[in-house]
């Protein structure tokens, strides 16, 4: 994708990395992004992502010195058949008219700074950059980013690891490309997002180190290091029970294989 | 490297990260960090790095409330010469004495918390852990690791632009591998870190589009985006004099080329 483009507006669009949880990790500009703000939009996602919704409620009220337009709007649901890129920009465009809808309805002067609260960093794995392009095809508007912490910043602080050997490649990849292409050519660390479904046990465990989390940065963060032939199990089991407990998880883990030079 | 170890300790090492020069970048868990924290070292770098020193200090200035212990200590120099790694590790340990010796001065009853600040986030290219690891071999420690906003971070929100193409990996690598193994198998974008020499005009430009920027959340923030065959030359010049300019520079970038499948 390209950068959205700069354009001279009245309205201001701000995605605001708001951390994964611990409302001790927004930055101070997160703070004052959200305060200047003359609408927040906080879309609703579904019963599941209520505690997530919540969340962002809590953050709100914790934050907000004084009164700013609050508006819940409930996210259109993307299409589960067709081809996947094409689903998803269909669903991008969708948000986006939603998006306009609740702004011209809240803010009727047409301008002002609507902001977003984005899980983690709106930079990684996630799609409100792309959603905003769609706007700015219907509406001048000028874009900016709050940088957050992202979820793999939380796990690595909470195993207290580096991310990456001394001067060496780290591969951020998806489960299913994992669990699809095995090992990726070219780096010996691998951060892995966006698996539901455990991708490390298709590897051969021999050699290899995993450091994974659950919840990081949330009341329920679960941590979980070691070797993956020895703990890919025990892993396993204590998702499927967390999951099962919470009705929801969101997991994330690095893992780091002895250097092939 | 292994996570460092979890122990009961009286000393507790806190690794704060600060983000790359933007005080507002600062999260509020960091901000708690450093004012409880018993003493906070600030390392001197030599003459180049006097700005980032500064800007340490004003970051202490700006969010303690209260009076803090600031010790600032001459950082040990490392080997120039014999095996990269081996120097590497000779110098941690030498740092790692360097911190023990300034705890020992100004901690005389040996417990408290020690917090160092370190730049953008702890698991990025930083030595930090590397370090508190060798004086866990030497004394009973508890290190902690506060995630702050990285340099890669600050670079896509400036840009306004994701990580990652939807669902796709991302290569983290340095300057030096981009320059001496081409682009990375396995990844259509590409973060480089720690280019010294500019290692994209080693890369076929065709097809690449490049998003630079130097000093990023700094106050001197420069940013080129653009097809990488028609703005590399620009970067080169640019990159030239700003660091005439400055006396030094730090910069980073992404590279994203049209996908192969
Ligand atoms: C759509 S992506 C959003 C990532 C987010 N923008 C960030 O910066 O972390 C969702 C994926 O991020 C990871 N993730 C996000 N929050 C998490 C959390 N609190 N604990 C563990 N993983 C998390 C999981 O891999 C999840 O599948
Ligand atoms: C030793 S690494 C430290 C990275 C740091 N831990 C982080 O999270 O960004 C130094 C490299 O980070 C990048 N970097 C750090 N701060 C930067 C800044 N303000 N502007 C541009 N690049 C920066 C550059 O690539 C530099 O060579």
């Amino acid at each position: 994708m390209r950068a959205v483009e700069d354009v001279d507006a009245a309205l201001e669009l701000q995605l605001v990395g708001i951390g994964t949880g611990n409302p001790a990790h927004l930055t101070l500009a997160a703070i004052e992004a959200l305060n200047q703000a003359a609408l927040i939009l906080l879309p609703r996602k579904g019963e599941d992502k209520l505690e997530l919704l919540d969340l962002r409620r809590h953050i709100c009220a914790r934050v907000l010195d004084g009164p700013v337009r609050i508006v819940e709007f409930d996210l259109p649901q993307r299409a589960a058949d067709g081809d996947y890129l094409a689903a998803v920009a269909d669903w991008h465009e969708a948000i986006a008219a939603e998006w306009l809808r609740q702004i011209d309805v809240h803010l009727p002067t047409g301008g002002g700074k609507v902001a977003l609260l984005v899980w983690g960093d709106p930079s990684l794995y996630d799609s409100t950059l792309r959603i905003a392009a769609h706007v700015q095809h219907e509406r001048p508007l000028h874009v900016s980013v709050v940088p957050g912490i992202t979820s793999l910043q939380v796990l690595t602080a909470a195993h207290r690891i580096p991310l990456n050997d001394v001067a060496a490649p780290v591969m951020i990849t998806t489960g299913r490309r994992l669990r699809e292409q095995g090992w990726p050519v070219g780096a010996d660390t691998v951060a892995v997002m966006l698996d539901g479904n455990c991708a490390f046990t298709t590897l051969e465990g021999a050699g290899i180190e995993i450091w994974w989390g659950a919840y990081v940065g949330m009341a329920q963060q679960a941590l979980v290091a070691g070797p993956l032939g020895e703990v890919a199990d025990q892993i396993v089991r204590l998702r499927a029970q967390l999951r099962a407990r919470h009705g929801w998880i969101m997991d994330i883990y690095l893992l780091r294989r002895r250097s092939r030079g």
